[in-house]
């Protein structure tokens, strides 16, 4: 297989996406999908010159535009048509690879994705996946921010498309799945989650029920099932909670008498909650519904979680995810 | 002035709301309110015998019935119709008392609330506030959990009423106030909250503009308003992480080798922390909108916690809290 990858995406790109496609195709060796790196291409021709590559698994495609965090999503494909993001997305569009990997803006992906590879057929929207670590298990939040306002139906379409993510991906076999709400009860929630409850019960594998915020992090559930709203307010108030309560302790701690020892001997705990916690770091994940293998890794990216990426994108390919996913949603049709 | 208090409301009850009451009434002497305990009259005597009240304040009101916090809200009137809580909101529509306090179910508080006073004219929901602490500064939280569908008018009068009872209870004048939302922009969110901005910067005198969820925490507003279903996620959310990274740090260090006097001198920074995360502590918030001061206290309620729910509803008449709130909303009118 052949995976492009948006080496001009992420906060630490071009260096890190070349640094993890060298890592990936040497440690992989003749197992390795081909890649080939977007982007700048004198530019990154001269970075790859430092590495080795035997096996000449990695080639390049030159795209000499870029897609700034700032650029608006919606309009990228009329304002940066040039980007390597779009030009990635394209290569996939023109079947010349079969993965498209990028570590740049996330809306951009999913924009350039859903309007050049459309969603995979029965799907109603496309959704955005967030792996959510904490130290009792973690989760798989979805929607994670793709879709502000949804209908039941798609709630259900979120549910069995983060199932088949964890199945493919992850080996956990029929993950637990819960919709979250603001009660127990089935009558529980909003108009929507009231009227999903019904459905998800007819049509996931394993729903577990409502589950309340409070026991996310417990551990008990493998998806996290709400609307885009929701799920990005969460995902941001785990990010701002987790950094706060961090930063805390080290206040409270610093404030008491006779603690400079105690910060010291505490830096290990801190850093080990830091590590755990910073969802990023676990971040590879594929953009579910669009109808091909687009693989949106975190904007900080290092050179081993584009490793990781790339990994992720090939695992996707040969166990045949979007087919999997397509699967799952035509045994699963719902009336509107 | 004379205050009804649901003798029989909360984990504690009805020892927590005896000793709340004679507290306030000794302590604020010839200035407190008068104070009528209602509930099952002949226990409420007999556990009173032990206070003194030198200044006759206390009275009783039998009521036989109990509300429990299984009862389903919304038929509370009818299931309920001797209980303490209901029997205690009767008291102010009668205008026996005038205001009411409860630590009992708040739904059902609510509901009788509602049912039994009415809305402030002009207002379409009364809300739930709640009282978040954090240690950069705490803020209210509007709608908590009393509407889950709302339209962007409705958000607007719960920035109204959440500043009015900041101003009025808390002194704090000129509340900044916040839309809780995915991203900065007003063109951000979904169709409740981008149709909602606007309006709020037409009519929310100190409106600070899109508040992402990562930063509610960090002290730069003193109201976040969102709508019941996204408010109650959060505040359940918030309980939930801050209890799982107390528990976590406790077990990182129990883990760590020759650790047994580290968790020991760590003792009083998580002692510190629990006391300031506990929002429960704090809570004595009024149910914004309904038409005569109705007070919940936690359901946990301590002797001071009554204590100062009964300060709380005292001060509330003191400074005309349904008038000021009825003055708001009659100076902004919104069409639908």
């Amino acid at each position: 297989m052949k995976i492009a990858l948006d080496a001009m995406g992420g906060d630490n790109a071009p260096q890190s996406c070349i640094g993890g496609a060298f890592e990936y195709v040497n440690a992989v060796g003749t197992q390795a999908a081909e890649v080939l790196l977007v982007g700048d291409e004198p530019w990154l021709r001269e970075l790859a010159a430092r590495h080795s590559d035997p096996l000449g698994k990695i080639s390049f495609y030159h795209a000499p535009d870029l897609v700034e965090m700032s650029d608006k999503p919606t309009k990228i494909l009329r304002t940066k048509p040039e980007s390597s993001l779009v030009k990635a997305v394209e290569l996939v569009k023109d079947n010349r690879v079969d993965a498209v990997i990028s570590a740049g803006n996330t809306g951009a992906l999913l924009t350039a994705g859903l309007l050049l590879l459309g969603k995979i057929p029965g799907i109603k929207r496309p959704a955005l996946s967030a792996y959510i670590p904490a130290y009792k298990g973690s989760f798989i939040l979805c929607d994670a921010g793709a879709n502000t306002d949804v209908k039941p139906q798609t709630l259900v379409q979120f549910a069995l498309m983060a199932g088949a993510y964890l199945e493919v991906l992850e080996g956990i076999s029929n993950p637990r799945t819960g919709l979250l709400n603001i009660g127990s009860e089935a009558s529980k929630g909003n108009e929507l989650t009231i009227a999903a409850y019904p459905l998800m019960e007819v049509h996931v594998p394993n729903f577990v029920g409502n589950i309340e915020a409070r026991y996310i992090l417990d551990g008990n559930v493998d998806v996290v099932v709400c609307d885009g709203f929701v799920g990005n307010n969460v995902l941001k108030f785990i990010e701002g909670v987790m950094m706060h309560m961090v930063n805390w302790f080290e206040e409270i701690i610093r404030s008491r008498p006779n603690s400079a020892d105690l910060l010291e001997r505490m830096g290990p705990t801190l850093s080990q909650m830091n590590r755990t916690l910073d969802y990023e770091e676990h971040g590879a994940t594929p953009l579910l519904g669009v109808n091909k293998i687009v693989i949106k890794s975190h904007g900080s990216s290092t050179e081993k979680s584009i490793h990781t990426a790339l990994l992720a994108a090939q695992k996707a390919y040969d166990q045949h995810l979007i087919s999997e996913i397509a699967k799952r949603i035509a045994d699963h049709v719902m009336e509107d």
